[in-house]
């Protein structure tokens, strides 16, 4: 195991401290605690809280988009499990300002059972909560069981979303709405060429061919839907989004936002290699794309490999979309 | 070989294409050259010109960097390889606004022999030319000979603040004076733990042990100074800035920017790690830090490792880092 870490043990506190020696002045520790990051932004008052929580090793999600017009707080656990219920609730309790909170988090069970618990903790406090689960990814399960689905990259979409939202002075139920709607509206697919290695096992968590790709890989590689023969940049773009077209069909004229998402170790031309060829497929449809976005969003660590997500817009969330945002990690500037 | 691309001999172009697929409102193909990228964005009438060159195979660096208060144009070769002369005149020619173009690029032979061929070629047309050479790379020689050094990415700090320079419309000699001041006070080492694979070799650029990091190591895979077992985060911190501050030492009340780049296939967390002892060596000695850069800013596709770069400023440099930037892989938002 090569990686530049000082322990295994200290993996996720020495990130943490990285961000707040970095960035403190805009992202802050409640309570001193290094698995509970805050957003140092001025915020608007009475606006309706967002945050997440999920297993560390996939920066910039999730600690990335605290900010502002997007999170704003995110507990993490140790590399790919979650934080506990009582830094969630913790957490939740911090960025309630009277009008409630949407955790909005993937669809993993760890997350889903915790989430659950400190929401049953902080409304014995008359703290409103909302859930809204990422589950965008198409690979993990067929449209019939779409409920089973997990979160991955689109998760970031939902952030930008849902901050805008919140931003715009909604209310509970209409951050959570809109959110839901944006959801209905994500489909991502992942491939990976690399497993990573969770510094405390120490290996890898799969083995995949010098020469083979697997189509469908979750982001904690999980198995994906098929291991193929290497194949091209295009044969890639036109197997991911046509396994997404098939969920989500799209006609000409529609609006859409495309994120090409790299895993780790992926190099930003490959990304662009491929964006070039989903721009071109959607452009053949008469697709329109607005804001894209290339680059690292939600990674895995060292994996290899890319996910794309694609984001069918209406007018309002095209505007939320477009709304200003900020954090060490992710600023919008793509209007 | 398992990269995301078409085909070794369409690697540059196809990268190029994904470029203007995706930000062809902001930046555009000088006469359909998918070698030479220019500035879209809105200049101010009468503004030098800065330009860059070099061989592909970095990004961000260089193509990242053409945009607002950042580069006005940059031409690219095959990987690792620099463009013609004849290449960088045309971009030089679409660049001068009447005021003279900064030719700012690595101290590397083939980029050097080029951008003067180039730069003679213009002048017989009355193009006023300056060149600015990047020689950061404490590594790549000693002291006494400084001159013979490689830019790596201290570059990106360098492009920052000509871009800065020449949006504030000072004249051709003061962005040449402004960025070799610059120059004078950046300085980076970097180590590598993987090659990295130039798709026309199709093999790895050069070999290093399961167990071992090679500091110095260049971005193209030239030799480092010395390989080692594998380090802590923490020591590898500790080496490259300790090499760093032998070249250029600091004292209480200094003021640095500070860069921990990543060289395309180290993990964001593994950076972060890396800036938090950077962090705690430089408070220690009293050195204040202005907005860091942590993330992939100069890469060698998919290499494995990292680089540091301080930045020395003074009140004139840190104004011009932070003056309005953007472009579509670089936005200043860290005031």
């Amino acid at each position: 195991m090569k990686k530049i870490i000082n322990s295994a043990d200290t993996f996720v506190r020495d990130t943490m401290e990285g961000i707040i020696c970095a960035y403190g002045d805009k992202v802050k520790l409640l309570h001193e605690d290094f698995q509970v990051l805050v957003s140092g932004y001025p915020a608007r008052e009475g606006k309706v809280g967002v945050v997440t929580a999920g297993g560390s090793g996939h920066l910039p999600v999730f600690l990335g988009y605290v900010g502002k017009g997007l999170l704003d707080g995110c507990a993490v656990g140790e590399v790919f499990a979650s934080p506990s219920a009582a830094k969630m609730a913790d957490m939740i309790r911090a960025c309630d300002k009277g009008r409630g909170v949407l955790c909005l988090y993937g669809n993993y069970n760890g997350d889903r059972f915790n989430f659950t618990m400190a929401c049953e903790e902080v409304e014995l406090e008359d703290i409103q909560t909302k859930m809204v689960l990422v589950k965008d990814d198409v690979a993990s399960s067929d449209p019939e069981h779409a409920d089973k689905r997990r979160g991955v990259a689109g998760m970031v979409y939902a952030f930008k979303i849902a901050g805008a939202a919140a931003d715009k002075m909604m209310n509970l139920e209409e951050v959570a709405a809109v959110t839901a709607k944006a959801l209905n509206n994500i489909r991502s697919m992942g491939a990976a060429l690399s497993p990573c290695i969770v510094p405390k096992a120490g290996k890898p968590t799969f083995a995949i061919g010098e020469d083979e790709i697997e189509i469908g890989m979750g982001i904690h590689g999980e198995a994906g839907i098929e291991v193929r023969k290497m194949m091209t940049a295009d044969e890639i773009a036109e197997t991911l989004v046509g396994e997404i077209l098939k969920d989500m069909p799209l006609k000409e004229g529609d609006q859409v936002s495309v994120m090409v998402n790299g895993l780790g170790g992926t190099p930003l031309e490959e990304q662009l290699i491929v964006y070039r060829k989903v721009h071109q497929i959607l452009s053949h449809l008469r697709v329109r794309i607005r804001m894209p976005h290339i680059g690292e969003y939600a990674t895995s660590m060292e994996m290899a490999g890319l996910s794309v997500t694609i984001f069918k817009l209406d007018q309002e969330l095209l505007e939320l979309l477009k709304a200003p945002a900020e954090s060490p990690f992710y600023t919008n500037t793509n209007k």
